[in-house]
């Protein structure tokens, strides 16, 4: 496409977004559309012929707006908040306008560069000591990853690259909370520890964090029963709850035992921008990788999270590659990020998060963060004092999981309850939230931090949760 | 940031975006900064307040273009093509904009739909039957990567979760030629295979295709030893000369031995768009798994990789997981791609190939790459009548590989040569080369098929080389 031909084309779409951001709180927040209703709206076949900017526009109206539950509402409460603040879709138009190839620091040195000093704001803003070294990651469940491969060679010295894993007699065991992320199991068994050897600590009640003197007597059991541990992944703010593992105490007892210990913030890490939150990670200098993602909270664009390491070698030693077609003179003297990750090739992703915190500025980055947190705390009190509701879990932060129990509900009847008020917010369209499993009951959690979510939008979705409760009672 | 103040900054972007296109051919194509330049540039510290965006604007132009080696440059003759067409980049504007967050089929239909969709159209354009389903995914080393893990755990029936590959007692072994990409070789590493585990299968002479008898030998040799064939990674046009291996005859011999077939087709796969080309690739449906990246020569922005197999179960049944938090109703009915590969949450990755599908048509886009293809030919006439000159590969597609051998130069001194006259070439600022190894000997690549690239850009490449070559003779 012709440079003029995209400026036209290019004026029209921003003015549709625009316009988009403007509507999207009067659309239903959770998506109407029946599996195959998008992909049967669509021609079967590409097309041959170019087709006109205009007909592409019209079907981003007619067939994508109506297929998407709109993350961008203020009525959106469910699963985290994934805030693509516009100023940072300034910094991704940027990204792709540019067209940069990140595969070495030649090929583009300013998106190395520009990720270096990024990568630095941001661990400056969370109060994290220069120790500290960031990349930026498509996300956390890949954040993980990298950090378990990287834990497994190190713990084995890189032994294990020459026999792999197959070689190692003393098998190598990985330890996270019983309510970690479902992506660390995930990424213990792609790494190849085994299932056998990951141990889901018990966590403590109600606070639900790992429990301390349960990890130290797995590690300790493992040790004597001839395994290795290698890794203890610590959560700081659960999916479920917001709940956070002691970070200090875990990276104590798992430094006795050598295990890396990898801390994944991946929701919760925005909160370390505010200085009044940041006891709750007290003692995660002394984890050896961490990982959080702006694109939740904070406001960036989609596949930017952030991954910090001490010492980037153990990294390197791992993912290294040094193809002859990627040399240059600059080797040696310069970050090749390539060696830092799973993938060679790179956009320009700093450019998201630089355009964020240059356009927004952290003062109001951080004025909106506490705006959330006040609203979760006052909606924590409503449902406080309403009768027949409970608070499930500690409100750490902005989520607020809870219950409704009218006297006499409980059993099978209170979890289909609980499924069919939530089910009938999220049908109403003025408000998506989220059912999860805390041991073994269903709950709703309310997560609170769309950029657009005024206190008037809480209270909507409060007054409608009690409205629908009380119908499905 | 407001939608009003994002739309008067946005407009002012893309046309910012517009003019870069029109004058990127007049900028030197490999960027002249040196390390630590870019970040020198910017301020140390995060901003506090925020900026004003004619400040951002004016730091892509001071800090950012001049930090850029230009792969949009008609110039650009490096690596490989990565063409961000401008009708790309408006799908990419379109998925930033609409911010949806694809966790689930529910959680952003349109999201799941449409990658359905346009994996099925490049799958038609391809000529590839309808027994394949496709993905997409930030690149090919990450698709390496799945399909390794997933052979993993396919051969040993999945009995290498419960004690990972430190309960296999018979080690697995993966194979590739020893032209294969470095992705494969980490890919295996990473997967736990493990060094000595991973075969690299001698290339035949002058094609470097992989030599199909050496890896039979080396698959039965395995079995006698007690080995287990894993899997066999097969390129559909390498990296350093765009060789095929013989498909056809690898899936055959891999599938007599129970090996999972991968084929990286990462820089070739767009000419499985051309009828003329498709024998390049015959007997591709005979492998499990393969991967070609629209993101190189077709023109998507970057991050985009397909990666298509013929058994979905075979990667859900080793990346499914199932969080009560994004249950749905749905659920069994919907494709969840985040039980398709690494990653959890997506962008909306799809809108990049549909923008540029639709905006450009299959038809100018075929007539692109023949342009491309065309022009390859006519540089390696033009190198083989010239004196000292030397093509020292078969050109397949549209990749060139050439030494200048003045008469009485051989050894070291040739080889500085190859290397100092391709770097005069990179410096002139008119185009831009890779030197790289062929059998420990440098070579150097001219790869045509940016999507300015025109035959006088090639034309003007000639020249310089032909120059500097004599000059550094």
């Amino acid at each position: 496409m012709e440079p003029e031909e995209f400026r036209q084309a290019a004026h029209a779409l921003v003015d549709w977004v625009a316009d988009f951001r403007l509507r999207v709180g009067e659309l239903p927040v959770r998506s109407r559309v029946v599996p195959g209703e998008v992909a049967s709206a669509l021609p079967a076949a590409p097309p041959e012929a170019p087709e006109d900017f205009t007909a592409f526009l019209a079907d981003l109206d007619r067939v994508i707006v109506p297929g998407i539950t709109h993350v961008q509402h203020p009525g959106h409460f469910a699963w985290f908040p994934a805030n693509a603040s516009l100023a940072s879709v300034l910094g991704d138009i940027a990204a792709a306008g540019l067209g940069a190839l990140g595969l070495s620091w030649q090929s583009a040195p300013a998106l190395t560069e520009l990720e270096q000093v990024v990568c630095d704001w941001a661990r400056q803003l969370c109060g994290l000591s220069d120790r500290w070294q960031g990349t930026i990651t498509d996300g956390a469940s890949t954040a993980t990853l990298v950090a378990l491969l990287a834990a497994r060679e190190k713990v084995t010295g890189g032994s294990g690259r020459a026999g792999g894993l197959q070689a190692e007699d003393r098998p190598l065991t990985v330890y996270c909370s019983a309510d970690a992320h479902s992506s660390v199991p995930k990424a213990a068994l792609l790494a190849g520890y085994g299932s056998d050897n990951l141990r889901l600590v018990p966590v403590t009640r109600p606070g639900r964090a790992m429990d301390v003197q349960a990890l130290e007597a797995a590690l300790a059991a493992d040790v004597a029963g001839g395994r290795r541990p290698a890794a203890v992944v610590a959560t700081a703010g659960t999916t479920a709850t917001t709940a956070f593992d002691p970070l200090a105490e875990v990276c104590e007892v798992a430094s006795r035992y050598g295990a890396w210990v990898h801390v994944d913030a991946a929701m919760a890490g925005s909160a370390m921008l505010l200085p009044e939150q940041r006891p709750l990670f007290e003692g995660i200098e002394g984890a050896w990788s961490l990982c959080w993602n702006p694109h939740k909270w904070l406001g960036s664009v989609l596949e930017t999270s952030l991954f910090y390491v001490k010492h980037p070698e153990d990294l390197v030693n791992v993912m290294a590659t040094d193809p002859s077609y990627l040399r240059s003179a600059r080797d040696g003297s310069v970050v090749q990020y390539r060696d830092w990750g799973l993938p060679l090739g790179r956009r320009f992703r700093a450019l998201r998060l630089w355009g964020l915190l240059r356009l927004e500025g952290a003062e109001a980055i951080r004025a909106r963060l506490r705006r959330d947190l006040a609203n979760a705390r006052r909606l924590e009190g409503l449902v406080r004092e309403a009768a027949d509701w409970e608070v499930v879990a500690p409100v750490s932060l902005q989520t607020v999981c809870v219950r409704h129990v009218p006297a006499g509900l409980a059993g099978p009847a209170l979890e289909q309850h609980t499924q069919a008020w939530c089910e009938a917010v999220n049908l109403s369209g003025v408000g998506h939230v989220t059912a999860a499993l805390l041991d073994g009951s269903w709950m709703v959690r309310v997560s609170i931090g769309a950029e657009p979510t005024q206190w008037e939008h809480v209270e909507r979705l409060w007054r409608r949760m009690q409205e629908e409760a009380a119908r499905e009672a």
